[in-house]
């Protein structure tokens, strides 16, 4: 008898839609069980608010799935929470959802986790100097002794990874190296490889600068850096394109046969990803010993409660992880 | 009578596929009358080898088109041209391209001008350091007494201009001021309103950094110089928007309502634009005292003569010109 995969949902935080998109998990086609980490009262309460009959119950894994009913690992809320309001007291309590959904990994309870969205900026106004918490990916990262993960975005056929990510635009091009474009393709590599099903993966390198420097005219990075590195990686056996110019590259003459691309830096990548995907993009982070996704839209605390969130990309995550799932 | 509009087509680069997309002209459902400029042998020359059975003939403004017919303004190669072989001697043949098509503007025979690509290396090659060739627009802008243009592409229901535009990517934060963007955004209302007959444009502006600098957290340029230089523009009657992150920005939410996107950079908005208009992109020169247009790629020498290039982006950018006509 095979074990039913069962996903962890971190329904993050409690003032945003997070809550709210977790109350769509009834009305999804999913492949697999799911269960909502968070505090069951507040998704009664929201569900209340929002008009929807759906059952509350107390996760228990050998309990089968029921219609219309919600499975929740409750994590009790540390203090009061007001839909768009935030509660810097309750950060401990976001950071548990993550905490307990990898105990649940590690124990084998669960096969991975898919992450509603948080607010960094409350989170470390509520710890000040005694934690930085620069953001989930870096969290699951650090509390898994992961010392690379690199961010990519799926959506609409088309995945993004990110050479770079959150970094003012000015910082961005100093950060280009070869150390780093060689390690963030091999984590892309393996990762497609391993979670992804993929025998041999081909990835599109975006060049730095426009034209991809228009050979040195427009910025030398991908002369001195990214050419050579592009070309090492390929005899290392990692099937890389030399850095491509980034506003041709997404047609159909390069992606056809392409897996993914590797996009230099944030904005270069991600609005063509969020175009084309149309509110279904999610976010994979490659590298980790275990599998995440994430939704790829933040906690929108003014739409909490209003009935107005959209959890089409909370259901392309879940798909997502699932397929990661049954790639390995 | 009204007199009927004539738009002048530059054939570009003889070398390159500029010469193969207008032999593709009487195939096109075009709502205009249309004049090739260039070699009317370099072009009978390329037909033959296409085999394409067209006409070509001496432009005359008081003979009727015809089907399947060309009309050219015959301007002389200088020196011989091999399909896919530059050949710098012909460099005052693609600039005469240039003078002519503007000529025929200002003594009223055209009523704008649609250019096919040209390729700047080899134009400089010839000109050494008697001229310095920055580009088509450049050159234009320059014989027109323009002190400042707008690059701005449209395709796929898309409208992106650009706050900068061919800058290796670690200049361009230090290239964003006030002055920069009040200058652009002020072209941008004033070509939207004058040649696209829009009434109020509603302008959609992207923040330099990604999430638009999140407050100051991830580059201050939004808060510093976009975000007060906005507020002023509006003052002044243009209906601009904060700086938005551009990974959001390019969303129904967002677009629907919105008559152009203006991109802090090369990178940031063309990619999405490409994508959504799928070889049919028009680049088009804001600023201009004339109507230009052009196609949104390159020579592709490699793709010269053999059949393979697509006149999608031309079509595109003649119907463009076309409603920009109608529009004044």
């Amino acid at each position: 008898m095979t074990k039913q995969p069962i996903l962890a949902i971190t329904s993050g935080e409690p003032a945003g839609i997070g809550v709210d998109i977790c109350l769509d998990l009834p009305d999804m086609d999913l492949p697999c069980r799911v269960v909502v980490l968070g505090d069951a009262h507040l998704l009664q309460k929201r569900a209340d608010c929002l008009r929807k009959s759906i059952k509350i119950r107390e996760f228990n894994p050998f309990r089968q799935p029921e219609k219309n009913t919600i499975d929740v690992q409750h994590i009790p809320l540390r203090d009061v929470c007001v839909a768009g309001q935030l509660n810097p007291q309750n950060s401990p309590y976001v950071i548990e959802l993550l905490d307990t959904a990898m105990n649940g990994i590690e124990n084998g309870v669960f096969s991975g986790m898919v992450t509603a969205p948080i607010h960094k900026g409350v989170i470390n106004q509520f710890y000040g100097e005694t934690m930085y918490f620069s953001g989930h990916t870096e969290y699951l990262a650090e509390k898994s002794h992961t010392p690379q993960v690199v961010m990519m975005l799926a959506g609409g056929g088309l995945r993004v990874a990110l050479l770079t990510t959150h970094l003012p635009l000015r910082d961005v091009a100093d950060h280009i190296t070869a150390d780093l474009l060689t390690s963030v393709a091999r984590i892309v590599d393996k990762d497609l490889r391993e979670k992804f099903d993929i025998a041999n993966p081909k990835i599109l390198l975006a060049g730095l600068n426009p034209h991809a420097g228009e050979n040195g005219y427009l910025g030398r990075e991908e002369l001195d850096i990214m050419l050579p590195t592009a070309q090492q990686l390929r005899i290392h056996g990692i099937n890389i394109t030399d850095p491509l110019p980034a506003d041709t590259l997404f047609q159909p003459f390069y992606l056809d046969g392409a897996d993914a691309v590797l996009a230099a830096y944030h904005d270069q990548g991600l609005p063509v990803l969020k175009y084309a995907s149309f509110g279904g993009g999610v976010n994979i982070t490659l590298g980790l010993p275990f599998i995440r996704t994430s939704v790829d839209h933040g906690t929108a605390l003014d739409l909490a409660s209003s009935g107005k969130a959209n959890s089409g990309s909370l259901k392309a995550a879940i798909h997502t992880a699932f397929e990661m799932i049954h790639s390995r």
